[in-house]
Formats: structure tokens, C-alpha cells, sequence
């Protein structure tokens, strides 16, 4: 039996983590829960920050250091930016990274998104990409998607990937406010966010090479793709609704039938009959993620939802950690929304 | 391997059935999924009815018959008031019925609170009040509980059955927008209830006598117990948040105490330490109940949170037919909130 | 002093302008409150509808017929669709309507988007528009603009008009519910938009050849404007949030200055400074329109937030009323948000 | 035509009062909004802070001194406990302290609730308490009651001041999240409060006593009135709905009328039609209190629904102002709810 360690405990992904390692079919046989560690938090009893997780509420927070996870056999590191580059975890370890720190290959994209030095990237852990759930199987440590790439990378792929799909896209995603984290700010107040949307970011949201990355990844001998993105914060806690808008190439049928091909195997994708949308609600507190594809006016307009907690974070993380360990892909992920 | 039937399986207490029994450790092993059922949305695909079960969404729903659910070895019945009392089940089959029909005793509450012929009462299905664990394990048909009543009878309970809270109660419940089904109607529409608050059924809820009914049940040879039930209409789907407020009779401790002892052996009850107030965020989607107590100015103010569609309805009817099938009574019920 | 009838008084947009009515300057002064007339809900008293406007609670809704709608000096009529095509009033009235019945002039358009009849077209009220402000006031009867469109076609005016927008526009507006309306409907209950984001009428909405017909009267003499329409619907009950994303044509300053020019002297466009963007809060109850631009990788992301039924609805047709009647244009229609 | 300054103006309770001020009849010729001061805030544009009053947007946030304070006619104070009981105003000022520091007469209920010095006590301000209306136009210094103290006294006081309400009152009163003001906090998040109901205080809300003051301030002859106060947060940001839950002491139809004889000629009160409850959202953005009480069981059941940053806080103070000024105590403040 081997044991999990999760840092950042406290925070949303990090209690999203345990909510699905509490529930994993592996639980108490295959694993256990190690170390819960924070920051500022550290020495605090777990149950009076995270309420909905008796079974660890008696537990208290340790510190995040590198003794501490390096004693594990595993660890789900959901930390703020920058402290897991900072973190020298052993090689022996199973490590999945929620941060960004290790995502971006790119080393201009890093230095013009997030302004600090570039750590490297990691194996990167989207198994729904081609050739990635093999290359995580085999990674020792895995850099966990961003929400809003695992969105709209898996709403465009079908189309990119088939070249049906001109590369220009304009990606607009709403979400909730969960995947701003849980540290005060005025304007994450539910009296900011309750009854109002919001647009941020517009052009500097650091998820934009991050889904520009793993689009052109899928076309590689080509001039690249063209990505904007617009981020809408809207008033729910979990979800996040992507609608890709990039010009057509090829017919309707075709299109339809990429997207079909592309969803047949996948355990967690689910491709909505024609005529019904995907919403964020059918995908919460699970892996899932529910697509659509239109054609309008010479357009193509691809749609996901995902729960961007769980596929979008700490169960992606799980995914991958699963694969990692020789578990079933699936195990502890549910497939089914509330 | 049995095959359990839901009926009125596209409504929201179904479809949480329906999201329990597939995460059901039992699932595929111990049992099947049989029907699932609707009224007249019979013949349609599950799937465009409720989305968030992929695993489901090519099933037809078929109609709700004694044909059809007499087939199976169980089922769950989560139909309009007055439906269940008029099918006529099979005695070798194990019923959990969610719905009011058989869930009061006396008829003359029965007349005046529902103002139609009292079908009469079955087995009530809160394990957690003393003896109704056996009598339910022991049962082929249970009336699973109320929402409002589960939420409130197990936060005064402890008080009334210790005799250190007056049988004088005043409960106050604050609800999600769940529990009044999933029909159409232009005062659940979105746009009446969010950003809004607001009392109905002041005086006059159905739910009153059975609360009374769970309460004079623990303290058989007094004159009764008072109570006042108001609830609240609050801007969210799933939750209850419930105050009691009574006049203490006894000390702080012994207050204290009456709870811990009443929590300290069940799975799904959590009290919570002092000074830590319930939320239902903690318990969503779980099967859990939150409490705490305090004594204020000679009163006793008791709260709790429940998921009204999980410990609320669908949650408690799995609790009864684990119980009543001989399976752990906290099989595929989660005991972690989102 | 003149009567003003509302017709579809206890729906959304009618309780809207009745809200705005009440608190205009010339109420009581300049015009009274004539007829408030409904359809099914004739008959009833207005309060038990709509208890928010305790002045007129206990008026009765009257039938929405030429002879009472006729009898007044002017009237807004908030009707479902087809209704408003089928009354003939008086030449010598002033009327407003709020439904689409005769906003589109292209017989083709209307017959592929609502699939009637072409009841033909009115002058159209979005008076920001060039020269309509000044048909507005030259007319006796004006269709008051969609919701969608007045936000889109306000966030793209600037950049089409000027051709510093390329006309390849992709529009994702992000909606709360009121836009629907007042109508018991499954897919609009609390229970089904709390908590929840949902794309719908992707590619097919009415509300598209408006924007595109807006767009297209700014440049007659191109091949026309491209546009494609994604409507979000998220949990709040009003706003609209736009998105308008199109390739640059000219620099970000000169596309500044365009959107700068376009809302200088206008009373309800209010041009963020740089770096903020609109939120829907900032506009609830309001008649404004909050903007801004940002030119990203080569591609205009303009957005807009507005209160749907205000600016959107009700306070727009406030608005053309008052220049029917040569009252001031911003007589009664609030600058500031809640 | 006077100054009035705004202290706290970015604060909810600020801008709410900024809000009514400039929609108020008497702006540009009666009065000229003076400073807008802040604390940390101070130098910052004000539109940064407050996006929702365009006309405001380039005022930049000044210092909250005495001697900014001290050149204005007249002020309205929305500021944190106890920095309004250290400014030493002018008595030839008129000024609306929306703080608690001069509410509270006991020094010992101050003492235990607030847990620091007593400054003292002002002219209360709830006009439509007996005696209130006269007493604040004659004052120059008037504190504005607290939000809760105000839903909670209006729907009791009928039943208190008549005899007909015994004097054991159970308070809960659910309110939205604008109450807790615009300081980050981790329990305020959006995260945090939507989808989410919990209760908080319990027997500790420092508005408990505030509350106590005020009835028993209607029966001076008697042992005083027994209060609990338990409040709950819910996911909307303007609202509170109240119950007020105590012995009847009279027939229903004795305390009907008590009800209606309150409110006949008080302009912000509506007692609902018998049958329909009060919520929320027909007062938002209001001044206005809606009523209701119902008999059941032996015990009244009195509701009241208000908007807290309005009637609750800073519709409150304008209504205070106005008669403090002179002017009609209704300028200003919409008896309409959106």
C-alpha cells in the first residue's frame, strides 16, 4: 500500500483531490492519504478550513517542504505558482504538478505570460492528446493541464487535428469562480461575483499559449494556430462552457464525423446527440467532459463543458496519477454529473 | 444479481437515485438498473431528459406500471404524490417509496395537511430515530422521509428525546429549489428565484405534521410536541438549512452532551465542533448530516444541513435498501460534500 | 397630460417599463398610467403578479385589445411574439413595441429565423444608431430592439462603421434569464439555471439577422458583414455580456479613438477606461451600456454589458418614447447600476 | 444649495447611498454631492472602485478627516465600527452615521457584544418607530439602524407594541452577502457563498441587542422582551427575509388589523394581501418593507422581506436626511423593487 501525499490541502483543488481519493475504489487498499500540507495555513486543523471532508477533519495542515512530500510514495502538488519549481522531489516519486510551473515548453511564452523565469516543462497531462496517455503512463512526473486548455483544446481538437477547422479560433470561455482559488479578494466577494459576468484577462489571460501550444502540437508542420481568448467570470462555483469559433473546412458530415471518431474510445468524453448542448451542470463533480459541434454560416462553433475542479484539475490529476501508478484510467473519477 | 427499478426516474430525485446506484460499489456485481420509468415523458431518451448520466442516455423511459415494476426484485419510487399508493407491488419485492403516501400515521393530519383519503403508513425510513434501523431492515415497502422533516427532526432529536428541549419548537428551513420537483411553474422559474428570498407555505406545509409526528414519536407519553414549521425559498438547487430554536431545559453541557451521544455511532451525522456553524456546501451531494447546538439566552438554537435530494430523499432510500437488502447501510453513499 | 397603456404588464420587459414609468419625472405631471393589459392573466389583480410595484398593485390586468389600447395616447406594447403584427392601432398613437414582430426588413431573414409570416418592418430603435434618434422622433410607431442585438450591434458599431473592424464577426453573448420571459418552462427553472452555464440556439437564433442587419445598414455599400451568434445562458436573472471578436484592420490607437468618437457625447455609452472591463452589475436597472476594446495577436475583442431588459428592452423603448413625444431622451432611464 | 459628503463612499453602504443621491429630485438644485472619502482607498479614481456611477467616475477618493468632513453641510457616514464615534463633526452639521458606534443605549449590552468602549448614543433612526419620525427631524446626528435590527423590529413591532405578540420572539433572518461589506475575506468568496446556505452568530450577532432595545422600547413598563437571533447567509447579494416566530396573545383577526392599522400611513410599509408571502426581490434596490403575519398553531408568524444596502442601511440614512432637512421623506427613495 503506498501513500499519497496532497500539498496545498486547503485550497480548492486540493480539497477536490481528497474528495476523489476518499472515494477511489483503491482507498485503504491500494493507497493511503500521507501528509496534508499548506502554506500560511500549516498547523491548522484540516476540518475547520475544509468542512465537507469529515473522515480528515481532525487532521492538521503540515508544511509544504520537500522532506515532508519526499516521503511519500506519491504526491498531488496543488500549490500556488511558482513554489512547485522551487520544490526538488525525488525521482522515485509519482508527482502530478495542478500548477502551471512545468506546462509551457515555450520559453518566451513563459517569460511574456508570467513575467518570471522559465522552470522547463514536464510531461503534459492531457491523455486524451495523442500519444500523451502513453507518455504519462511513463512519466515520473506530469504537469496537470490548466481548466480553461482542458476546455477548449478538447473542443477543438477534432477539428484542428482533421484540419477541418481553419486555424484561427476565437475561444470564449465562461466559468465559475472556483478557478481563481480560495485567498481573499475583493473582487472574488460573492457580492462581486453573485448576479454579474464579468470579462477579464481579454488578451493576457496566461492560459493563451497554453492552448496554442497544444493546438499547434496536433499540427505541427504547419504555420501554427491563431488563438484569442476571452475569459467570462460568471455566478457559479464549479464549470466552465467553451464555445470555439474558427472558420470551416470541410463539409458538415465531416465534421461531425471527426468529432465522433475523436470521442468513440475516450472514456471521458461525451459527444451530445445533434441539436442538444453541453452544459456545466450535467458535468459537475465529475471527469467528464460534454461536447457539441455546429455549423453555421461557413463556421464552425464547438462547445464543451467540464468541471473545471475535477477534469479540469484534481481529477485530471487523478487521471494521470492512475496512469502513472498501472490503476485503471477511470478509477475514482466519476462519469456521472450532479 | 437483483435488478432494482426506478421509477419517475427523469425527476430530480430519480435522477439522484439513478447517480447513486451507478457509483454503487454493488453496481454490476450485486445489481442491475431495471426500468426506469416517467409519466408522460414515457418513450423518450433518458439522455435528452437528463444529461448528466452518459452511461444511461440511450435508455427509453417506460411507463409507470405495476407490469413493469413488479418485475423487478426492488425499486425505487420517486413518483407525484398519490402514484405509489395507488400501484399495487408485489410483497416479495423491496420497495422505498419517496414520495408522501404512506409517510403519516394519523389520518386526521393526513385530511387536513394533503385533503385527500389516506392510503394508511408503512415502515418510516430515518435509520437514525431509535428502532426504525431494525424495523426498516426488517421492511419490504419503506415511506423514505420528507426533506424538511430528515433535516429537522434529526437536529431536535437529540434535544427532545433527552427531555433538555422544551417540546415547544419553532423550526425555521431555509431550502434549495430542488426539492418542489422538476415541473414548470412561473414561480421556480430562474429568473423568481434567483437573487431572492422567499417564505411560502407559512402555517400551512405539508411537511409540519410529519415533523410533528418524528418528534412525538420519541417522547410517546407527553402531551405532545409544538411545532411551527416556516420555510424559506433561497437562490440555489440542492440544500436545507434548518434552525430549531426551543427553550433549553438543562445545562450547556448536558446539551452538549445529548448531542455528541447521539452522533457519536452513526455514519451520516457530524456534529460539528463548537463554534463552527453547519453549510450545505459541506454536504452536497453527499449523504451526510451537519449539526451543531448552541444555548443562547435560555434557548436552544439547533442546526443542520443536508443535501435535500441525497440524505433529503434519494440518499435516504438507498440508506433504507442497503439496509433492507443486507448490504452496508453506507454502500455507494457518499460521505463527503463538493 | 397623455395616458400611456402597457400591454403584457405582469410579463418581464412590461413590469420593466411600468418600474421606469413610476419613476420617470413626467409621471403624474406629463402622463398618466392608462390600461395594464395581459392575456390569460386578464382579470387578475396586478399585485398577486407582480407585488414589486405596490403603486399599481391593485389595478386589474385588462385584455390586450385594439379598443383598450387604442383608447390611450401612446402605449408599449411587451407582447409574445406575433402579437403586437396582428393589432391595428391608431395612426395618431404613439406606440412602441417591444417584440420582433416588425424589426427585420429582409422578408428572407424573417422567414428563416421565425418561420411565419412577414409582417413587414418599423422604424428600429436603437437611436445610437446613425440617423435613427432622429427617425425615432419623426415616428409614430418603433420597434425597440432585441436584447442580444442592442448589445452586440453597440459593441461592433464603432469598429464596423469606421472599418477599423474586419466584417467577420463571431458575437458570444452570455445572458441571464429574464431574457426568456415569465413562462412556466422546465429548462428554465431555478433548479435547472442556478449553478449552471448552458450554450443554446447555436447557429439558429433570432436574434442574428438583427445583428447582422444593424451591422450591414453602417457599411450599404460592401459585400455585407459576416456574423455568427452563440448565446450563453448563466445564473443571474438580468444582463447580457458581449462578446465581439474580428480581425483588426487599422491600429490599436486608431480603434481606440473610433470607440472614443462613437460614445463621447452619447448619454447612455459609457467607454471604460483602458484596462477595465464591463461587468453586468455595473448596469443593473440601468440604461447604460459599458464598453470596451482590446486589439489581441490582431483580433478586436470589443465587449458590452447591459441590463436585458432595461437598455435591452423596456428602458430602450423608455427611451424612444421619449423622443416620440419630445420629452428628454434620458427623462426617467437611470445612468447608474445597482 | 448645501453639500453632502459620502464617508466610505466605495463601500457597498456608500455607493448605495451615492446611488440614491444622484437619482434623488433634489440633486443639482437642492444639494451638490461633496467629497467622497475612503480609508486605504483614498487617492484612488473612484470609477476603479465603483464602475456602477459613470457621473462619479473621475472623483478621485479623498481623505476620511474631520476637516474634509467638517466644510459640508451635511454628511452620511458608512464607515467601519468606531471611526465614526472618532470624528468630532460640527453640530451645525447633519449627519447619517450608517455605523453602529451610537446605537446602542446599554453600555452593557455594548460592552458584551462589541467588546470595546461605549461612545455613547444618538437619535435613533427608524422613523416608523413611535416617536422616531419627530425626534430625528429635530436631531442634527442621527444613527441609522443596522440592517437586521431593521427587518426584525418592523415586522415585530405591531405585534409587540399592540400586547397582542408575546414577548418571547425567535428571530432568523436570512440575508445576503452585501450586509458583510466589501473587505477579501475567504468566507465571503464567491466560492464560498453561492450554492451555499450557513448560518453564522448564532447567539452572538452583535445586532441581537440592537433588536431588543427596540421592542422593549415599545412596552417601557414591562420585564422586557426575550430575543434570539440567528442569522443565514445565502447566495444573493441584496435581501434579507426575516421571521419572527412567537406566542399569539390574541385572535388572528385582532392581530390582522394590528398589522394593517401599522402600516396604513407609513409610506415604506406594505402589508401583503393575505396568502402571499414577502421575498426579496420585490424590494430590491427599494426603500420599502413588505409584510406579512400569519397565526398558525397558537404562535405568530411575521415575515418582512427588505433590501439591506437601502431601507437596511443607506435608504435608511436618505430617509433620515430628508427629514432632517426638510425635504419630503420619500425624495429619493424608490418605493418600486426591480
Amino acid at each position: 500500500m503506498i501513500s499519497i501525499a496532497v500539498a496545498g490541502a486547503s485550497g480548492y483543488a486540493g480539497g477536490e483531490a481528497l474528495r476523489l481519493l476518499l472515494n477511489h475504489p483503491g482507498y485503504g487498499t491500494d493507497f493511503t492519504i500521507g501528509a496534508l500540507t499548506g502554506g500560511s495555513n500549516a498547523g491548522t486543523r484540516f476540518g475547520d478550513l475544509v468542512p465537507s471532508l469529515p473522515a480528515l477533519a481532525d487532521r492538521r495542515l503540515e508544511d509544504t517542504t520537500e522532506e515532508i512530500l519526499g516521503s511519500h510514495d506519491a504526491a498531488i502538488l496543488a500549490l500556488p505558482h511558482g513554489v512547485s519549481a522551487s520544490l526538488n522531489l525525488p525521482d522515485t516519486m509519482k508527482v502530478v504538478d495542478c500548477g502551471a510551473d512545468y506546462r509551457l515548453r515555450n520559453a518566451n511564452y513563459w517569460a511574456r505570460f508570467y513575467g518570471t523565469e522559465h522552470a522547463g516543462s514536464r510531461t503534459y497531462g492531457i491523455p486524451e492528446m495523442p500519444g500523451h496517455r502513453e507518455e504519462i503512463a511513463a512519466s515520473s512526473y506530469v504537469a496537470a493541464p490548466g481548466c480553461f486548455p482542458t476546455g477548449a483544446t478538447l473542443a477543438a481538437m477534432p477539428g484542428i487535428a482533421s484540419g477541418l477547422m481553419a486555424p484561427q479560433i476565437s475561444v470564449v470561455s465562461v466559468t465559475g469562480t472556483s478557478g481563481a482559488g480560495k485567498k481573499a479578494a475583493v473582487n472574488l466577494l460573492g457580492s462581486e461575483t453573485q448576479a454579474n459576468l464579468r470579462a477579464y484577462g481579454v488578451g493576457t489571460h496566461r492560459h493563451t499559449p497554453e492552448i496554442k501550444q497544444n493546438l499547434e502540437e496536433l499540427v505541427p508542420d504547419t504555420d501554427g494556430v491563431h488563438v484569442t481568448f476571452t475569459p467570462i467570470l460568471a455566478p457559479l462555483t464549479r464549470g466552465i462552457l467553451t464555445t470555439v469559433t474558427a472558420p470551416a473546412r470541410g463539409t458538415d458530415k465531416d465534421i461531425r464525423h471527426a468529432y465522433e471518431d475523436f470521442c468513440a474510445d475516450e472514456p471521458f468524453l461525451h459527444l451530445l446527440p445533434q441539436g442538444q448542448q453541453p452544459e456545466t451542470k450535467s458535468v459537475m463533480g465529475s471527469n467528464m467532459v460534454h461536447l457539441q459541434v455546429e455549423v453555421s454560416d461557413g463556421m464552425i462553433i464547438a462547445t464543451s463543458a467540464i468541471d473545471n475542479l475535477t477534469k479540469g484539475t484534481a481529477g485530471a490529476a487523478i487521471q494521470c496519477l492512475n496512469l502513472m501508478l498501472g490503476w485503471p484510467e477511470t478509477a475514482g473519477l466519476p462519469q456521472t454529473g450532479m
